[in-house]
């Protein structure tokens, strides 16, 4: 098959067989129904903008496995080029959809970071997972599939590991060996884009020890596979995309974050890329998280520039030139740079891994982690200033009264300044959607929390060395280590 | 009548004319409708709080006029011992209901706003505006009602004053006057529960020059009044109040912001304390200015109090010690003091008015504006760091799905932790309420700008004075003026 | 004697044996060596002050033994009102000097402290430290002494308590008790402005346990007492104070931090505060803090006052105008005023400790310690940002260069701008010197390290009262308590 | 000649004409005059690090016009490898030196901007700018020589362009055009590392219009040239150059900031590249500070990881293990990698000039621009945080008190802690050093100031085009434009 269309990418997700609640409905069809309906838009826009010339460039690429053209968020990342261009297709996705099309990307870094991680085991253990992840991978580039990631379990309590659990459900786990496959059990929690994809890869949700080897399981599936039960999440305001009107102003993406309850699922072999091989669970989970805090930056920049775009818009709608907002509309653009800039830093200093795979550099993405989980914030905060009461909660009535008979046209008299009542609140409902409504996306502890990768920092920081060189410049002989422990 | 009782107070509000719309219906009962009820609950407290032997010398004070023992929220601030006991009532007040009870203290703002106002205006104009203003405080505190504040006029073109907008209803203004009282059009914007008070103290929305004598105008009426529209905007996450469960954890407050339509309401003589005197609007502008942003410093550390503790639920509902993340609450605690600090010490600069209010320090009032538009937003961001991927955007299931027949056996098995089920869900839910949700209480602009605060900072900074301190310790002789102008 | 004159002042330091020491010299006369002359005008100025019409009342006050009008500076802070005058009196000193007169605050400090905890002392143990100290105030009032005050040890190997040190000197002890006073051996080091000070007034420089108990002493004396030899720091750019010209553009002011080194000296009974009742050691520590953090607000919002002057000078001797820069200019106002506003609302909700002193709210003056430790950083960022080049690390040729015969002529014409070279040579000096030069008063960790602030403001914050009215709020029956340790 | 040897560097300065001044003085020597000694050691480990073999590819790499081996510092940099090598370079010497080898790194740029500017102006002017440029070249890279750069004009009356000053030799300017050469005064100032330089590269100051265009000059001159008169300017505590001992503790690096006064100084024809062409005087500037504020965060980064290596030598010298400050020097590396950081993805989304030069991205150049002026403060800030007071200031005696016969072992019995006395004075003079001394690199404005940075980043941040985002995402079909300005 060629790059699939929208209407092919659509058609298939009606096929798969209905998994997906929320408000305790199952939802028959995720291409139309309220709830998931506009976090297919926005992954639709993947398909619709491969097959647009301005940007098919950055959208595709070219399979070093079957040398045909292909969705990026399919590829093997393999070169610094390649990682950068992932920063900038996020940019450009957050930029089309407003927000997260968390179904593809996540997915596709499984399938990185297990290009890595089975490598190493096939060349160490002499196992055969890198084989079928080819395979499978060959396959999933010529269906051209939409695939989600799924990493972080429940985890019960945290002063615990998988094994020392009373359930041991809390983390996902391996139930049964079957000559021909595996049969898990558990739950993976916050998963990104479910109902708008295909397949769902799952990795490891955290490094593990011996005790725990039955929790070091990497396989992927169909998302409708049977036993598979996904409720989504209930989000700021989401009740809203089951209304008509604009007070969700944005139709052309949206996010999910589902809960997958695993209730003994089996998986074939052939799909199974882990499974008990405890001491790799730890670098599958690094192999993903390198690359994903790296293009992350790319994603909330991409929302940042329409942060900006936004608050412009609501301050012109009121009658203001920008020009007093200049400060705070640079200071917005230095952060959405940041973040974007830092990931191509860490992709530049990258290196190749003997898999083929670029890796990014362990320091920066995770420098960069830590900017994703704090100038956004601000960014949004700046957005508020600018945009004034009206935007800051939403402070405006409902599109409901905004249309009433009796009294909807005060709402719009009134709601009326330098651009018309419509514009005016679409532009506020936007700023809301976006700082405080359901076009936020989960940036701080996607892909982990900031103090997850501080700890990544400080380890890569090599502090001992700049010790060093201090102790040199200062004229210092004698060592100066750390003291020893208090009694 | 003494200090009315939780009872009596909700017994006033269903005596009123429905006249509050949302989502395009009347709201019958405000007192039981889901739109309005929470924030009626949170101004009950109030009524509560002053029975509360353990609060009520906080909550009441003795009335300067008749000296009974009266509502504090209906007192004139005569010391810097009552404005620093605002800024520690509003900081009870958000400690009990989580969030904002803008029906009483806008209109108690307004009320000291005005008596220092109309002092003036009678002292220098010969008008009994001050008497009138006396007149009915004596009946307000007597009938120990709730009255809200509404400023915010809609203003239309932002480049242009009232009298120049296309439209002059644009900003509330005279249209007539009348032996008796006055008629008055246009409209009041994002004004917060107002379907909990039983009056509304209007001011006018800026300080105005001759051409817009007709848009100086203040009064007083009751709520129901005839003419008077009132639709409430519509908020984060709102329809979740009309919801059962707990999606919405706190039922002990919450907020409504509401635009006014004044269709030719008429005003009778004795409420109206500002009529053309166009000279004063400035002033009563900023006589309300001071002392709301003195408090408001209290009102963001309540909530503050409540956001510390919720990120310790949060982490300790997941297993977590508190203790790796004392920094990040030991911040939060910094965040919440430095507002409160600040209203105490322009409460504390402050000096009395001829009227007998007391007036805080505009340039610390300003100071306070800056930071509450500010430091909440770092102390919801770190709430959101300590508390993980769950509360962020509130990413677990509806209570709807937890409580599923068939399903919700899985969600309450996978989200019990350290706690139970419900008790994490609560207080992840209760994080996403005060950082992305209904919670969130708006006081970036709430009560002006953070821009308009600098205005007045650096009116207020004396900066030429500082010049010349640092001229006179440099030993520079010559004067170093502002330059003129490039041509 | 009435209050001291200046010359008075400098008449009684010239009369003092000689025992400071800086570059290897012994310093005969403190009023002209260039070591140590700054520090005595800019102590001499409040000297000056309180002969000053326009601000004696701030500078002085009543006291409470005497009822004589005493130097503030000496006197029992008996309110709230009395320890807001502290804050502003403060402002006022670095506004007129520039920088710090650490040689009177920090022993006024002492006296307040000793004040509060001599009487528990005396309440609790039945001493008579109280009679003593308030016996040695009476003649300080009177004579109009200048006292510093002494708090720092040099600590040796922090990982050891007093005792526990291979050599016991590294905390100053008790090394005799004699029946008419005690020998103390040891140090107090970076103890500010002792060459300008008459009497030196030492506190214990930690909270102390038994095995300690020799080192928890407290007295005052002469600063020239026999065996007690002082050593000066050198501090940024200090070898420009012996040199002609304007490299150091201020002559009303200038630090001195001082080493001070007892060689077994002897104290008199009648001089002695404490002698080994290690309990009270933490509690006068405590004491001192409290008023202290509150104070040094007004000390680092009077240099930044002078922060913005320098600021603008430069800005308008460049030719510039100071209007592109107001948001800057705003952001350092609303950082002096913070520091100020915090310390005064610290002293407005402080409470009357039984011995008659007012001390201030632990919490909120440990907060501004915080803040006294961050924004002046912040602000003097700014100077910088708004001065350029010239001003950033001090980018001018020296004096003599200015001066200079043969090339002199050429750095005038071309430091010239708006404003003569001169004019222009000084500001950029002044901005050098409180940014990076002798002029930085060391407010980081002078009083105690923002560290230790932060373990108070944690101990003080009520954190668990914070999570139980979360947990109300939200509805949480169950309790959440913190986990137990992993094992 | 083939790549120096510090031996040769150090032998080809004494050689040349004395015209260096400092303190009203003659330097005769450079190399060994306390003024000028520690920047000429700084920029001679570059010679030395050439010959290093496991720095040297850095260090080095091959002339893309004689494919000879040459310095980096003198090449044209032909690729984003090329660029991010010139980051990893300058954090390098920062390592090495502890602070600036600005004599190398600005004559570098101003090659490389002119590489491009002069291949411009022959193609659109028919001059020969390039080919003059190209043989210049060739033989500095043959000899090998240092060559500093000169942009910043005293620029007198900022509200005036050079030909509207009532003194045109308040920039540099043409004063008369000769057969063979062109003859120029005027001055630059504040220029890093000229003593340490043989050559000096000048560029306009600024983009210039027609009335300016004698102002519009480029050239290369020996430092040594006719009619040249360097004044070194005086920087925070550098008299302590002169002295023994290490109060200055670093003796591998130091900083000059020279002002030059070109006393009708000659230049030949050959070096002479822009004379008149006022049209590409902007473009010079741009082509200069685009890899100037590139690399520049490499410097900042490299000065970081100093100060992170000498924060953790106090605190351990006190005793103290690092563990605490984990979050603190976790930021600080934070802030290092990020100016790191920015450089390298500034210079990765570069572009190839006709000329072969490669030019880094314009916009997130000068976001970085904007990093390296707050950033590194904060670090500074941090360091002296974990330093404590021993190091906020350099508060501890000299080292003449420190060796001082009679009372010199008091200062070491009390300095030494954890470490021995010197140890400890050391590290925390080096953290007083680079935080508040003579390492402090000025580079805030160097380069060009953080406002400048802002108007290119407005300029190049396509604000519309986010405007335009918004808007079609939010569904408003009406254009929003900025409004008319007010009349």
């Amino acid at each position: 098959m060629a790059l699939r269309t929208v209407e092919q990418y659509k058609e298939s997700l009606r096929k798969m067989r209905p998994n997906v609640y929320k408000f305790g409905k199952l939802i028959e069809d995720v291409t139309s129904n309220p709830a998931t309906k506009l976090t297919v838009e926005g992954h639709a826009q993947i398909y619709a903008a491969q097959h647009d010339s301005k940007i098919q460039d950055l959208m595709t690429t070219t399979s070093h496995l079957t040398g045909e053209k292909i969705s990026r968020y399919l590829s093997v990342i393999q070169s610094a080029e390649d990682m950068v261009a992932n920063c900038k297709m996020k940019r450009l996705m957050f930029n089309l959809t407003g927000t997260c099309t968390g179904g593809r990307c996540v997915g596709w870094n499984c399938i990185n970071a297990m290009w890595a991680t089975t490598y190493d085991m096939d060349q160490e253990l002499g196992t055969d997972y890198h084989e079928r992840l080819k395979k499978w991978l060959i396959q999933a580039q010529k269906n051209d599939i939409s695939i989600s990631g799924a990493l972080t379990d429940p985890k019960g309590d945290r002063t615990k590991t998988p094994s020392q659990q009373e359930d041991p459900d809390m983390n996902l786990h391996l139930v049964e060996k079957r000559p021909d496959g595996i049969v898990v059990k558990g739950a993976k929690v916050m998963i990104c884009g479910v109902a708008a994809s295909n397949e769902i890869f799952v990795l490891p949700g955290s490094g593990y020890k011996e005790p725990d080897k039955d929790w070091s399981i990497s396989f992927v599936i169909p998302r409708d596979t049977k036993g598979l039960y996904i409720v989504e999440t209930r989000r700021p305001s989401d009740t809203r995309e089951e209304e008509e009107g604009f007070d969700i102003p944005v139709k052309k993406g949206g996010i999910t974050q589902a809960y997958l309850f695993f209730e003994d699922v089996f998986v074939p072999n052939e799909r199974v890329f882990m499974c008990g091989e405890f001491k790799y669970s730890l670098s599958a989970v690094l192999n993903f998280i390198m690359p994903y805090r790296t293009a992350i930056g790319g994603c909330v920049a991409g929302q940042g520039d329409v942060k900006v775009g936004g608050a412009m818009l609501v301050a012109r709608s009121n009658g203001l030139s920008i020009k007093p907002f200049s400060d705070k509309l640079t200071r917005m653009v230095i952060n959405n740079e940041t973040t974007f800039g830092m990931g191509v830093a860490a992709a530049t200093l990258g290196r190749k891994h003997p898999s083929g795979v670029w890796q990014p550099d362990p320091l920066l993405s995770n420098v960069n982690k830590v900017h994703v989980a704090t100038l956004p914030y601000e960014t949004s905060v700046l957005a508020q200033d600018i945009s004034g009461g009206i935007a800051e909660t939403g402070c405006l009535p409902s599109w409901v009264d905004f249309e009433d008979e009796k009294y909807g046209h005060l709402v719009k008299k009134y709601l009326k300044a330098k651009s018309s009542a419509e514009a005016r609140a679409r532009a506020a409902r936007l700023v809301e959607w976006f700082t405080i409504g359901p076009g936020v996306p989960g940036c701080m502890h996607g892909g982990g929390s900031p103090d997850g990768a501080k700890l990544v920092i400080r380890a890569q920081a090599k502090l001992e060395d700049k010790a060093e060189l201090a102790r040199k410049l200062a004229g210092i002989e004698e060592e100066i280590p750390e003291p020893e422990k208090k009694k």
